[in-house]
């Protein structure tokens, strides 16, 4: 009962807060967000010292490498949340934009205008710049948020908070509009996703567990994607050297994030020529190849793939091949065994990059590119709250105009319905 | 475990046949819809003893009169589901749009398609035209789609279903891409609602209770309005002829919609003038009237008003009037007890009117013009599937672009990521 009702008042804070925000001009927006860019430079130093914290405990607690890096802040990470700031503030300001308008023969004026969404919760897990992040996306678009950070970052994530209610305050603006959830009890998750009368929409960020979790138990909109299972299809009119350092791009770069290449397919025309030379340069690289059995006669190092190999997210050097016979044989693979995330064509025939364009039922569908860039920044949308694999309001990237909807608004000068 | 397998195997052809509908030009979806309305006038009469089975079932059931209204099909209402087919044809196919696209200082070209959402269900009661509307829609769309209709309208909406899976199959498409539900137990919905891996966007019409069943048990995502509770707001600079020919038609023209006028504010400088006539004009026309003290003030023949009446949708001719001392007053009024679907403002001030359309939390938001318009055809957006009160995806009447969604596409030369 005590959860539930300090859940609840926190949901009523932020949509109250939200109401206010849904009204502020871009000008007293981009204020905030520079003001808080200022002190977290004014701030370095307690920062570090409440991530030391976190650090500390994580160690106690056993975290992995990789985690206790994911967590860790110093001068340049620091650095890096004013620069994300800055970047929010040049974006324009999606709230007010009419989308289209046009005139019924009746006279009347209907248009699309864009409006906040009201309130957005976030619920993440260790890296503490995702708060300043969706923080500022938030208020930007004139929304109220609710975050709700892993109990690893708790200290890191706290003052990065403060930082932007103490912003919010000193321009006069509610400071719930930006809100914590300073308790690390799953049941407040679980109270949190009933509360469709006061939260807008929740977006989970982080492991597949969590986001099951939300999506299962949410009575409000969830944006998310489960997992990344991205493709590169090398098509039998591909230019092979672009082909190489394509996937090795998308492989290698940064192989434990969702937008990383986890199979490649091979048209078999070209595969004879392409697999040695691709292969090499992968086992050069460390990376373990699992193959189907025509990818093993062209090159017998590569290990046996099963079934479970298609399906998999590996997010570690370890790659699935697979030979296809053509485009289509690729599409459908994709189609059935990916996770509708990115996916990408190395071609220069025509029909086959707007054939795979068309066909491949992914939120990003590339031609001769590399899937690593499928993020908000790279797309040129500023920051992201996360990237969405469903097809409902928003597909990739949640950038600034996804944290809005539309309204219509009819401008008439007296019109009745006959 | 008989419904489960039946429910699955329908969303598993459905499923199959979007893939192919989604590819499908615009010609061929224009003459799916054309064939479609060329059946409906050969199959006029057999449509009519269908229906005559409905109404006759109906009148045993006991159906109200108005029920019995909706059910009935003639040759009028037959010839009106033509010209409502004419209109989808005449409409452009969204699918394949290029919303926007840009370049990234890195040379990639960003862009955003509209592809089908892929199934869609409808569940809904009564009017069979609705049938024919939301096939229409999804055909063109290139979606497939799950119909559940009303049991009282089974014959009728069985033969309706017919029609479109003929056309569909003349032009040699799969008629699985139409595909009806024709148990009218409940727990095929709650069966169908877990199918979030076969089935994009759920749609429920009808009753409260129908939709919040929908809404509560649904694992996919649901697009819906429970209610209409849609304001006018009289402002004191109201042209007050412009004002009683506004109000009267949103009350009287047609009281049991959902975008009919439920809640009359009227500011308080001008109440002593407009009420007088407004409220002589309503009860001439059988109007029942519900006011607050200072509306009984002004004209005593008026009902006192409950907390009760201002969150009514009366449907019905039946008006709760409130006096407020402004602007702010009757647009939190509006935010507060009213159910976020259609509400106007009559006012010659600029700035209130601009201010009313920022600040009005709701799907459609009015200067000048009656209610009523809220309305896919209306809009100019043809027939509609429903209409949304909810914020992601499609707030306001759905229509035919709000069928798909978008997904980016990106057009390199060789990126990869550093």
């Amino acid at each position: 009962m005590e959860v539930k009702e300090y859940v609840l008042s926190i949901a009523n804070r932020a949509k109250r807060a939200s109401r206010i925000l849904a009204n502020v001009s871009t000008e007293v927006k981009n204020r905030v967000l520079q003001i808080a860019a200022e002190k977290l430079i004014e701030y370095t130093q307690r920062i570090k010292e409440e991530n030391q914290k976190d650090i500390e405990a994580g160690e106690r607690k056993g975290l992995s490498k990789a985690m206790l890096d994911r967590l860790y802040l110093d001068e340049k990470r620091i650095k890096s949340m004013v620069d994300s700031l800055k970047d929010v503030i040049s974006l324009p300001d999606p709230v007010g934009e009419i989308v289209k308008m046009w005139r019924r023969p009746n006279g009347l004026l209907v248009g699309k205008m864009r409006v906040p969404l009201g309130v957005v919760a976030i619920i993440y897990e260790s890296r503490p710049n995702v708060t300043i992040d969706a923080a500022s996306l938030c208020i930007k678009s004139g929304n109220a948020v609710i975050l709700r950070g892993g109990s690893e970052a708790i200290n890191s994530n706290r003052i990065l908070v403060d930082v932007m209610r103490e912003a919010l305050g000193e321009v006069g603006l509610p400071q719930d509009a930006v809100i914590f959830i300073d308790v690390p009890d799953r049941e407040v998750v679980l109270e949190l996703l009933k509360l469709d009368e006061f939260i807008d929409v929740v977006v989970p960020r982080g492991g597949e567990s969590l986001i099951r979790f939300v999506a299962e138990n949410s009575r409000i909109p969830v944006v998310y994607h489960y997992k990344g299972v991205c493709h590169t299809y090398v098509d039998e009119f591909a230019n092979l050297d672009m082909a190489e350092r394509i996937c090795f791009n998308a492989k290698v770069q940064r192989p434990g994030v969702c937008n990383a290449m986890e199979t490649m397919l091979v048209h078999s025309k070209i595969a004879h020529l392409f697999l040695p030379r691709m292969c090499k340069k992968f086992m050069e690289a460390g990376v373990e190849l699992r193959g189907c059995e025509r990818t093993r006669e062209i090159v017998p190092e590569v290990k046996p793939a099963t079934e479970d190999d298609w399906y998999a997210e590996y997010l570690d050097l370890i790659l699935a091949i697979k030979v296809v016979e053509s485009l289509e044989e690729a599409i459908d693979h994709i189609n059935h065994y990916g996770s509708h995330h990115s996916d990408a064509i190395v071609t220069d025939n025509y029909e086959n990059a707007m054939k795979f364009l068309r066909e491949v039922d992914s939120a990003a569908c590339y031609v001769n590119a590399s899937t690593r860039f499928t993020d908000g920044f790279e797309f040129g949308l500023g920051a992201e709250m996360g990237i969405s694999t469903q097809k409902l309001h928003v597909r990739g990237p949640m950038g600034l105009e996804d944290l809005t909807c539309t309204k219509y608004i009819v401008l008439g000068c007296g019109q009745i319905r006959e």
